[in-house]
């Protein structure tokens, strides 16, 4: 159940919800416009500055931010949350100082806002430039991960723009601490509070609204599950960025190296399991099934990886390692989890068959040592990542030298792959002339 | 009353057409989704081959598309068009002509595919490249201007890219003609017929079933006025780019160089009037409007311009030229016409106010010789172009050096002004490596 979903309200209270909601998010938004116009005048120096305050100011608030934390984890034993997201959820001294730290990191980066993205001198004498420039207002609507709150304030004020959080009810209380804090260190620093805003308290009435309010806010992305990104990418009226599914491949063709192979396998699966770049499905070439596969499955078992695949694969298992008869349903899953779906093909262009019907346009990769192959699985799979002889994990801001990421972009619209600072900017025409008119 | 609007049916009924015209579309977007694949494999040399073959067979078939376009224009008059929609529906020889003429050049425009934009050698040793590549299936919503069946399917072709047309039932007849035209030269070429698709045959539920197709369909262009566009981004599932609507600014600051200003109020208004990139408001500084205004009215006036003003405005206006009452209404009006709304303000921050309250984001033009006002009026106005000392109506993707133009954006995300061949593209990121795998 997502952070949108929850008990159907009355129709007409849910209406009027809505109304109230619109009118104050409109408000909200109103405000950061208004806040993000005194950033936009910013110095890099300021931003940065800014920044190593917010860091400061976090590890200093740390009691409260625990107290918080300690009531969200409080209420999600109570509710049954699951360990995994409990972990996710909680907070001690040296995970809010790495929080803090990333700002710092962010503040080491490159400005993007003011980068002359091309230009030139026209026959007539115009000057033109097309200026990178921020967004403006960027809605963020994400579930329970307090870290986000910090990540997402740092990556937007250093490219210029200021956010609406919604954060969920899960870690209300850790958001609201940590909001808190950020936004009296802004104050204090000289920017405006409502550069980092919270809707957390118009609830799901909020969030709709949010998603609605085309021209008050200028971009609304989503960070959580497949079912809250369907969600927003469904209903928003706001140009959304869709993050993360990734159903991602490991094809291993017919002239790869073995060793290579089992490694890319291992590290892609098991590397990290609740992440969008983990693999997912693991393809084999017939010619390399038999070679390969016995020894693969086994080392994929002995991490617990719970393994379901083809007849094909069924028949190669080794004893002793259990393979689950894969479903229609198992090629097309994102299991983010110890456990992966194995299928043998025919050849190449099975592969790509494939994957052209399951991939969810994530990370694909090939292990190969044909050229042949790997030019044409790189040409011909649509993916916003394409890998040859690595790990899928390598799909990453950080690891792509971009610096911090927001999420990694599956759509084609704006960002594709890692989203970093240049992601949350647009751009401006700036024409210069010296009385210049049409003939 | 758009394309999209018309009686409304039983809902029922509705419901019923469109689910087949779902289903329907959905068919051919797959087809347009694997004449894409086909194109995605062909050389630049290929494409623009193929660009000289299709302006060939138009000029060949101006007699089938003369009499299409004969059909359509006597509907129109029959249901009362008036002239100039029917002067932009009307075709003739030499108009058929100009329309092949501009395949040609968009052939000759340099390839945005399998441009390198950026890529480096990362510290483990893994090749990173983000590669151009085309978007692939795109949807053009678009009403009754045949020229724009040829443009939109000459530009997708060049950046790789399949589309489907709903060209509304005003210009039916002539679209058939020539999309049928397009096939027949592209199967003869020796590439997939499919690349160019109509969906007119399946009415408005086509449309509205284009713009669900999320997944199948990657981007749907909306051109025409005001109220379509609005439509298809509030109902589009599919992402959007928003186009057009152009309530542009001059503003005469105090220190303009009058002259030069007259010349640029002139042009930008009356060039082309019914253009989105033609000025509809006039501000000037209070400290030179006396000087200004009478000749700038009178300059208008004597043009056909019908003119609002506010009160200082009409107080200033020379006997003989009539100034209409501005209302609130006036400064928010894209006229597309001979009309012009015009406003004194107090001082520079008034003007950046106004434009603030009233801009559609597309061009927002000042006449300066103060530095610091050109500074602060292009990092402060909020735009798409922002121009300084020179006429609105260069904001034009020809004007720019872009090439040819598929619309003007006037959103943030993905493109912003003039967009042309690259815009018709996304990204994907390629990784060769040598086994890595992360730590």
């Amino acid at each position: 159940m997502t952070i949108l979903q929850g008990e159907r309200a009355d129709t007409a209270d849910q209406g009027d919800a809505d109304e109230l909601a619109s009118t104050a998010i409109i408000e909200l938004a109103g405000r950061a416009r208004a806040a993000s116009r005194v950033l936009a005048r910013s110095t890099r120096a300021q931003k940065d500055g800014a920044l190593v305050a917010l860091a400061k100011a976090l590890v200093r608030a740390t009691p409260e931010i625990l107290a918080g934390n300690a009531q969200d984890l409080e209420r999600g034993r109570v509710s049954g949350m699951s360990e995994g997201l409990l972990d996710r959820l909680a907070l001690d001294e040296s995970r809010i100082r790495a929080i803090a730290d990333s700002l710092l990191e962010v503040a080491a980066l490159p400005d993007p806002v003011g980068a002359v993205v091309r230009g030139s001198t026209l026959a007539n004498g115009l000057r033109l430039r097309q200026l990178r420039v921020p967004m403006g207002v960027i809605g963020v609507i994400y579930e329970a991960r307090p870290n986000v709150t910090v990540d997402v304030a740092g990556l937007a004020l250093k490219s210029g723009n200021a956010v609406l959080l919604r954060g969920g009810s899960a870690a209300e209380n850790s958001n609201s601490a940590i909001i808190g804090t950020l936004r009296a260190a802004l104050d204090a620093y000289g920017l405006p509070a409502d550069l980092v805003q919270s809707i957390d308290e118009h609830g799901r009435p909020g969030a709709r609204a949010l998603m609605r309010a085309r021209g008050h806010v200028d971009l609304v992305v989503p960070r959580g599950g497949a079912g809250l990104i369907q969600t927003v990418v469904r209903e928003s009226r706001v140009p959304v960025i869709e993050t993360g599914v990734g159903n991602c491949h490991v094809f291993v063709d017919s002239t790869a190296e073995l060793d290579m192979a089992l490694e890319i396998l291992i590290n892609s699966k098991t590397h990290r399991v609740g992440v969008c770049n983990a693999a997912e499905t693991l393809l084999v070439h017939s010619d390399v099934a038999e070679a390969f596969l016995p020894g693969a499955l086994a080392a994929l078992a002995e991490r617990g990886v719970r393994i379901h695949g083809d007849d094909r694969t069924r028949a190669i298992a080794p004893q002793g390692v259990e393979v689950l008869e894969a479903t229609h349903e198992d090629w097309a899953t994102e299991y983010l989890d110890y456990e992966i779906a194995v299928r043998v093909v025919d050849d190449f262009d099975q592969a790509l068959v494939h994957i052209r019907e399951f991939s969810t346009g994530h990370t694909e990769a090939i292990v190969t040592s044909s050229l042949q192959a790997a030019e044409r699985f790189t040409a011909e799979v649509d993916a916003a990542a394409v890998i040859v002889n690595a790990s899928t994990r390598f799909t990453d801001g950080g690891q792509f030298g971009l610096g911090a990421e927001l999420g990694i972009s599956t759509q084609k619209l704006h960002a594709r792959g890692p989203m970093g600072l240049e992601e949350l900017t647009t751009t401006k025409w700036v024409v210069t002339g010296d009385g210049q008119i049409r003939a």
